[in-house]
């Protein structure tokens, strides 16, 4: 599977990404203090002219300018604070190729109105769109202040090599995914890709910069250094538990579903320190995690929860499923799948985990 | 109407823009050597070493990258020849909000692969759509070296005022557009929004463009200082007859047609050169008329001409038609219209005219 050109958020639809993401919306409304101290503390000793602004892995939806409405406020306040004339603002909106810009466009003037009613000394700022994958530079040189990337950074830049056997036979059989009956092998496949993408990822941005920018980043993480730990991947044993099912009617075909894994991997705290430690282009200014059960972002009074979290992982994860399997078995599927959900109940489901950090560029 | 909003260029479809854009794509072959020149004539005492690029009004389809790959071109082979590091580069396309920038983002890793192909050396080339009008800031200051933008300027940034008399009531009555038989107040209504858009993008471009940067322009023009002129006006009055067919069987109300006027103006070169003498931002390098018979690209041996010219109008001229009228009457009035179309020969269709302008940004 050719990620950088398959994976993307759809921006419209019932089972698009852009109606399905309350979850990321939940971590957004989080990281907002998060953002603010970032910001604060990047102007604490030089005001800019003109400030470069990304957000990596934008989407689309109503998320996608959540953070930057946060991030416009926020440096407006301290200039403002400190009596400079408010700077040139450059909004760099990435994601990639495949990415309903259309739906993120449209959405623009909205988002400069907002903006401007309540900055209205605010005289420029400007708004682009930058397609293309993170694990590339996207970007020229000391052009970012800051850099935004939610929910991203756990998607791998391709399905890991070393999930065959010599023989060319696949290791992960059944499986989506990490999952508690992988062979030791495949956690390290997905390891070491996770850790390659996440240097090379540190590595471009340092690029793109100015030193003492600052990076917010959130991100899917797990807690313990086990990475078969139940918690960790009971979304996708229940998944591979539909997918059996297909398998067990003729609707899908065994082979092809061993062939499939998702290129997503959720690394533990140590994991990501490690890497940014001995990458050196970054200090580490915070780093939180976030556990959440799904009482904090469930809507209240649920019914059916199966059906409604089913529907939450479609939005991410239908592109890829369509694109290996076909779009005839996804209904049934996520049919399965919900109703596999829904014999948990509420009250048993595992806590998921994010990890917030704010790192600060090296000189 | 709110040109604005309402404006774009489809990016796919049988009526869309992207596939029938042949005329303007005719233009662009021509504009080759304008803009190497204009490179060139940029580059003579300067190599800096990151240029920006914008093309603005760059629609979607075959023509968007066309333009851009001249550009690059030409810079990477005036900095070869002088020995020099090539340099990074900075490429911004910008089109109306509602523009298929999905389908240009599609096109965007071919179009880089081309270049990489050709330009080993050149490492570092951005892409990034910018959506807005360009009769608005719409990039930063001093960020571009060269501007160009083709088949955008003969649209206005609204439809002018001055086009109903003093009780309200339309003056252009029957037209959709200068006409030979508009009064004389409709083609200076027109003429003072062209004079206000046209003055209003020379600002803009003026802050947003390093000094000695360049502007390549192309847009329809007119020969003689007289606005409602037989040979500019043609294909205005045959539309003007299809939709008065479709008023007579009750299809269209009048009233709605009265009301309904194009944002769209062909200058004359005179009227051009007063605006650009009076802005003061650019100076004239280059002003070339391109006077084209349909011969000149139309696909040879074609037998319903009238259905092919109905469909290449179609593409430009639907969404505003749709927005106005509905989307029920559009194959009825390009049927008819092309019916219109047919009864004129070939040889009797009037030349078309181009302007294509290099302006150097002053001191």
């Amino acid at each position: 599977m050719d990620v950088e050109k398959v994976l993307h958020m759809k921006g419209e639809g019932t089972y698009s990404y852009a109606d399905n993401s309350e979850f990321q919306g939940n971590t957004l409304n989080k990281m907002n203090s998060i953002i603010e101290e970032a910001v604060m503390n990047m102007l604490s000793t030089n005001y800019p002219e003109s400030i470069g602004i990304a957000d990596l892995g934008c989407a689309s939806g109503p998320n996608t300018f959540s953070a930057l409405i946060t991030i416009v406020g926020a440096v407006c306040h301290i200039f403002r604070k400190e009596s400079k004339p408010l700077p040139e603002l450059r909004i760099y909106l990435n994601d990639l190729w495949g990415n309903d810009f259309n739906s993120v466009f449209k959405a623009f003037p909205s988002f400069l109105e907002s903006i401007r009613e309540k900055e209205e000394a605010l005289e420029s700022c400007f708004v682009a769109g930058v397609p293309g994958s993170f694990y590339q530079r996207i970007l020229p040189a000391n052009s970012l202040h800051l850099v935004h990337s939610s929910h991203g950074l756990h998607w791998l830049s391709k399905v890991p090599e070393g999930l065959n056997d010599k023989a060319g036979l696949p290791l992960n059989k059944g499986k989506t995914h990490v999952s508690q009956s992988s062979p030791s092998s495949v956690p390290q496949a997905y390891l070491h890709q996770f850790q390659k993408d996440f240097s090379l990822f540190l590595k471009l941005r340092s690029k793109e910069m100015v030193s003492d920018g600052r990076m917010v980043l959130s991100f899917a993480g797990r807690k313990t250094s086990d990475p078969c730990e139940k918690e960790d991947t009971f979304y996708t044993e229940q998944l591979s538990e539909a997918f059996a099912f297909l398998v067990s009617k003729g609707v899908v075909d065994e082979g092809k579903l061993d062939s499939f894994n998702m290129p997503r991997y959720h690394p533990c705290e140590d994991e990501v320190r490690e890497l940014i430690d001995r990458e050196q282009s970054f200090t580490i200014e915070r780093f939180e995690p976030f556990e959440r059960c799904l009482q904090d972002w469930l809507p209240p009074d649920i019914g059916d929860h199966g059906r409604y979290l089913a529907k939450v992982q479609r939005g991410g994860l239908e592109v890829m499923i369509i694109h290996h399997f076909g779009k005839e078995i996804v209904d049934d599927l996520f049919e399965k799948y919900s109703e596999i959900l829904n014999k948990v109940p509420l009250i048993d489901y595992p806590k998921r985990l994010d990890f917030a950090l704010v790192l600060r560029k090296s000189d």
